[in-house]
């Protein structure tokens, strides 16, 4: 169905997922969402989804607010092979992996500011959950939370949603910042001095509650670009305790709203960053969540060079966030 | 007017651009192209562009064929400082360098291969001469040519044109890769061995010359992604000899061509990866070409992992772009 290929220029791996461009948007290039009549995601369309894996409501409510549905086109998936196909320069893998969806609303709606607070905490209560879930999984290292908002980010569907994927290898991008930042600890934590020097600074500090913080980095990659931290160290995202997971979807939910009404509710890409599963008990790495909004192209100088033009400096994007 | 930041999280930099976002299609996300009759790289249109730098023609033609003028919205500019402005955790450089457009055509047409071959031919030797011009330069460090075709894929004009871009310092992604290869080096040339399998292979080679070859790279990381290399190792592209960028230049047309047949004139990016300009003599790095058609969309995953998902095998690819 699918494998990793690691391509020996670049020492990275990627996914090639054959069953994917079977999905009716292929390529993403040429159509549009599909109508809301249609929408798989809505209540009552429940039979348009693969077997639901959870669903949660508030206490005492029988609908679900929120609901956990495999990925109908998976860019990995659970198979019985995990060996070595060939070996280098070229190397492959079976594309074993996890690939869910989180419905986060049972009506059409596009985001999580066009729904009660509480949406929000049992959406931030299913990421966890499903890490959770796919770190017990055999064989899965590594695992991460997305949200694709609009057509130029990736979405597929309009329907408010993130999805989960977990995979059986360490992609070489990570491994490398995780021992980059391994190494760096010995000399001092890198995330430790990044937060004490935004926080002091203040300039860039969007917005903050009592044990996270919201802030356009100051080496911004895009416009309102925005990355939120735990203030205190904490390498695992899915360990945050339930009472903090609610204070942290209040504020990623208030950046949504800020961002979406700088941008004219443009595209976006949501990213949590949660330590590899593997990596034990440690100090160097702090969780965080990155927000992407997809104002500017990705040209031929960021594909050459992994060096990003922004037009907007992050101060002025903060300051403009803090108003709204 | 620009500075270059870098990230302590990331270890990278970006370029902030504060005159980019006076470009008129600011962020380029709701406007398309201007109208053709407004183009300013069109014939009789010169004093649109700040004055120019180099003209190509034929032997004997009294009109240009192609021109070279510094981008009127420079990512980088030439500048007299060049201090580091902080120290860590938070390091800025002004963003010294330098940033020009080659216009490929007099007359208003989207690609190369709207033109006869001696226009791709002008164009090579154009990107050859500009990056030899830009390592003479004092402190620049680093140079790219790219091109950006379509407004997804980042271009603001459609009338054909590239654009190069040189750098006071080397873009990290860049450094650690040159690092790996002088490394791996010691047991055998990444690229030397990457040739010799695809070539052996040749399901995924789409067309060659006598010096160089065209491929969907094993590992592609989107639909119809072609890499093009020198059979025999060459570190700096700009040291082509002139004969054999015709070529070349006849190579990569005939691509575009095919690219754009498979792809309905679909967006893509072209980037032309040459040897940071310190490195010296070494047989470690082949300078090579990139063309990312941009059918996909970069979502979540990608900004997050760093690893791609890509729906269309490149034999698939290959063979399709063969065909055509």
């Amino acid at each position: 169905m699918s494998e990793y290929r690691h391509d020996p220029i670049s020492d990275n791996w990627v996914i090639i997922a054959f069953a994917r461009s079977e999905r009716p948007d292929e390529f993403g290039v040429s159509r549009w969402y599909r109508a809301a009549t249609t929408c798989p995601f809505c209540i009552g369309q429940e039979s348009e989804t693969p077997p639901e894996i959870a669903r949660y409501a508030l206490p005492g409510e029988a609908l679900w607010r929120v609901r956990v549905v495999p990925n109908k086109y998976p860019a990995v998936a659970p198979a019985s092979s995990n060996g070595r196909v060939r070996s280098a320069p070229f190397r492959k893998l079976a594309g074993r992996g996890v690939h869910e969806v989180i419905i986060e609303s049972p009506t059409h709606v596009v985001s999580l500011t066009d729904l009660p607070e509480t949406y929000a905490q049992l959406a931030f209560r299913a990421y966890a959950d499903r890490l959770t879930a796919m770190r017990r999984e055999p064989k899965m290292a590594y695992g991460v939370v997305f949200k694709n908002v609009g057509p130029e980010a990736g979405a597929s569907l309009e329907h408010v949603h993130s999805q989960v994927l977990a995979t059986t290898l360490v992609p070489q991008t990570v491994a490398a910042q995780h021992a980059r930042w391994k190494r760096k600890n010995r000399t001092g934590n890198v995330f430790e001095r990044f937060l004490a020097e935004e926080m002091e600074d203040g300039s860039r500090v969007v917005a903050q509650s009592e044990r996270f913080v919201a802030l356009c980095p100051f080496a911004s990659r895009v416009p309102y670009e925005v990355r939120v931290l735990p203030i205190r160290h904490a390498a695992y995202f899915e360990r945050t305790d339930p009472a903090h997971l609610d204070e942290l979807a209040r504020l990623v939910r208030d950046i949504f709203r800020r961002i979406e009404a700088a941008t004219s509710h443009g595209p976006y890409n949501f990213i949590i960053h949660t330590a590899p599963f593997d990596t034990g008990d440690h100090d160097y790495y702090y969780w965080h969540i990155e927000i992407l909004p997809r104002l500017t192209r990705t040209a031929g100088f960021e594909w050459g060079s992994g060096c990003y033009i922004n037009p907007l400096p992050p101060e002025v994007a903060a300051d403009r966030l803090r108003q709204l």
